[in-house]
C-alpha cells in the first residue's frame, strides 16, 4: 500500500536483511528500520517496532530463514527466541511451525524463498478477506459507515491489511466509506489506522475509544469490522483490548459486528478462550504519552482481550464469510 | 477532603471572591484559581478549570451571588451568561433557578450565604450518597474491588463526591476497598480520580477505559459506581463518555452497575433521555495532549453518553438506594 504515494510492504526483502516500516515512530516520523540478526528481529516484535499478528508471523518468517540461512544449526534457537517475544498472536507460533515444515522440505538455502512465499501468502489471504469484505459493504447504503477498533491496516499485515482490507477495496470500487477510527488506547494504534487511511484518501474519523457505543446509539455505525490476535475453533475472538466492549454495544444497538480472520490467526487447537495468555503490557504504556508523565499511581495494562462467539455477526477469513459456529467446518474440519 | 495533608473544598469562599482548585493543571500541578468577575466564573465552567456536575452547579450559584452582590440588576443576564457555559450538567439549571428562588427571599445582600448554603447542602447529599452506598459496600467479601469511570470525586462537587463518597466511607470504616479508574480519555478525569484516592491513601490502579470489561469477565471487579451529569426520571443515565460501554459489560457479567447521583442531577421534566443536549466538545482535546499533537486526522468528540436503565442496578441518592424505575416514586413524584 501507499506510504507518500509510493507502493510499499510493511515488511520487505533487502539483501541479507529485511527492511521493515518503524511502527514505533508512526504516525509522527516515517523511518524504516533494517533487520538482519536474529536479535534485531526478536527485539522489532517485542517493542513493537512491528506488530499486528500477521505481521509479527511474517516477521518472526523472515528472523528465522535469516537465522538459519547464516548457520542451519540455529534453527531450535531462533524458534525459540522469536516465540518467547510475544504471547498472544497465534500467528507467530503459526509462521514458526511453518517455517520449520518448509525448511524440511527446501532446505537453508531456500530459507529466503520459504519466508518470502509466507509473506506473499499472507498477502493473498489479506486481499481475499478484501474481496469477501467487499460484497458485505455493497450491500449497504452509502456512505457506509465502519467502526474499527486498533490497527489490523496493511501495517499490521504485509499488505492490504485484515479488517482495512475491505474498506481499501470498497474504497478502489468506488463505494463511498466513512470509517470511525478508535484510539486504541493506550498505544494509539488507532492513529496508526488513520494515517494509513490519510495516505488512501479514505474518509475517517478519530475518536475517543470511549465514544463508540454512544455513536452506535445514535444510528452512526453501519458496521464494525475488526482483526484478532487469535480467534479459537469455535469462533471466540481474542483482540486488542477494548474489542469486547465494541462487539457488545455492537450487540445492544443492533450494529452487525465483523472479524476479519486469515487462517493462521485461528488457533484449531483452542478450544476455550480462557486458556489463551493475555499479554499484561508495561504499565508505562499506560503511565506515559509521547515523553510526558500522565501519572504515579499503579497501572495494569491487559493488551487482549476475548469477544464471545454469541457477540459476533460473521468471521471474514479469506474463504469466505462464516458464522462464528461454522468456523470449522468451513475450512472443512470437525467442530 | 485532602489536598496535601490540609482539609479543603473544591471551592471556597474568599473575601468578594471564591477560590477553586484549578482542576485543568491536575494533576501536574497544584494551583487555586481566584473567581470575582461573572467572566471569571464563566470562563472557569467553561474551560474546565472547575467541572462535575455539581461542581459546576456550585460554581454557578457564586457566579450569579457575586454578580447580583455588585449589581442587582445584573441577574438575569449572569444567569443567561453562566447557563450557556455547558449544555449537559443539569445542576447547572438547577443551581441557578435555586439562586432565584432564593434571592427572590433573601435579596441581593442575602445572595453570598444562600450559594454557601447551596454548597453545604450539596455536601451533605454527597455524604448521605456515602452512607447509602457504604451499606452496599459492607455487605461484600473484601477488598471490595470498585470499578469507576471518569472523576465523580469531591473535585467533582464540593466535597466527599458521589461515586466516591461511598468508597471514601468504606475507607474511613476500615473496609478494605480498590479501585478500578478509568482513565477516562479524551481529558483524562481519571487521573483527577487517581490523584484524589492517592491523596486519602485509598489502594487503586489506573486503568485504559479499553480494559474494564476484560476485568469484569475475569471476576475482577465486585462492583461499578458512576457518576451522573442528567438522570432522567424514569432513571435513564446521562454521564461521561464510556459509561455506556462499561454498563453494557458489567450487564454482561453479572456486576452490579450503581450511579450515584445527587438529586439535583435528576432531570425531573426530562421523559427521554434522547432529549438530553450532549456537549461536543473541541477536537483538540483528542487530537492533542499536554502539547502533544497525536494526529491531524479529523475528530469526533462527543462527551456523554447516555446509559439505558435496564443496564443500571440501582440509583444512589441521599434518599437511599432507589431502582431506576423506582426512582420518582423514591422522591413522592408521580413517576
Amino acid at each position: 500500500m501507499k506510504v507518500e504515494g509510493r507502493w510499499r510492504r510493511a515488511i520487505e526483502p533487502a539483501d541479507d536483511a529485511v527492511i521493515v516500516l518503524d511502527q514505533a515512530r508512526l504516525p509522527y516520523e516515517i523511518g524504516w528500520l533494517r533487520l538482519a540478526s536474529l536479535d534485531d528481529f526478536a527485539r522489532a516484535i517485542r517493542d513493537m517496532h512491528v506488530r499486528g499478528a500477521p505481521l509479527i508471523g511474517a516477521t518472526a518468517a523472515y528472523g528465522v530463514a535469516h537465522a538459519v540461512r547464516r548457520d542451519a544449526a540455529t534453527l531450535d534457537r531462533a524458534c525459540e527466541v522469536l516465540a518467547a517475544t510475544r504471547p498472544t498472536a497465534v500467528n507467530l507460533a503459526w509462521a514458526l511451525a511453518e517455517m520449520r515444515r518448509r525448511l524440511a522440505e527446501v532446505g537453508p538455502d531456500g530459507a529466503l524463498a520459504a519466508a518470502a512465499q509466507i509473506c506473499d501468502e499472507e498477502v493473498a489471504r489479506c486481499e481475499a478477506i478484501g474481496d469477501h469484505g467487499l460484497a458485505l459493504l455493497r450491500e449497504r447504503r452509502q456512505p457506509v459507515r465502519i467502526l474499527t477498533h486498533c490497527n489490523a491496516g496493511w501495517l499490521a499485515t504485509v499488505d492490504w491489511g485484515t479488517a482495512l482490507a475491505p474498506i481499501y477495496k470498497a474504497h478502489e470500487a468506488g463505494i463511498a466509506v466513512h470509517v470511525w477510527v478508535d484510539e486504541t488506547r493506550p498505544r494509539n494504534q488507532g492513529l496508526l489506522t488513520a494515517w494509513e487511511l490519510a495516505q488512501h484518501g479514505v474518509p475517517h474519523t478519530v475518536i475517543a475509544d470511549n465514544a463508540g457505543g454512544h455513536l452506535m446509539q445514535r444510528g452512526e455505525v453501519d458496521l464494525c469490522i475488526v482483526g484478532t490476535d487469535r480467534t479459537t475453533r469455535h469462533g471466540d475472538v481474542c483482540n486488542k483490548i477494548g474489542t469486547y466492549l465494541k462487539a457488545l454495544a455492537a450487540h445492544d444497538c443492533g450494529v452487525p459486528f465483523y472479524v476479519a480472520a486469515p487462517s493462521p490467526s485461528i488457533d484449531w487447537s483452542c478450544d476455550d478462550a480462557r486458556d489463551i495468555p493475555i499479554e499484561e503490557r508495561s504499565a508505562d504504556e499506560v503511565r506515559t504519552l509521547a515523553g510526558v508523565k500522565l501519572t504515579d499511581s499503579p497501572v495494569a495494562n491487559p493488551a487482549f482481550d476475548v469477544t464471545p462467539r454469541r457477540l459476533v455477526t460473521g468471521i471474514i477469513t479469506e474463504r469466505g464469510v462464516s458464522e462464528p459456529n461454522a468456523l470449522a467446518a468451513h475450512f472443512g474440519r470437525s467442530p
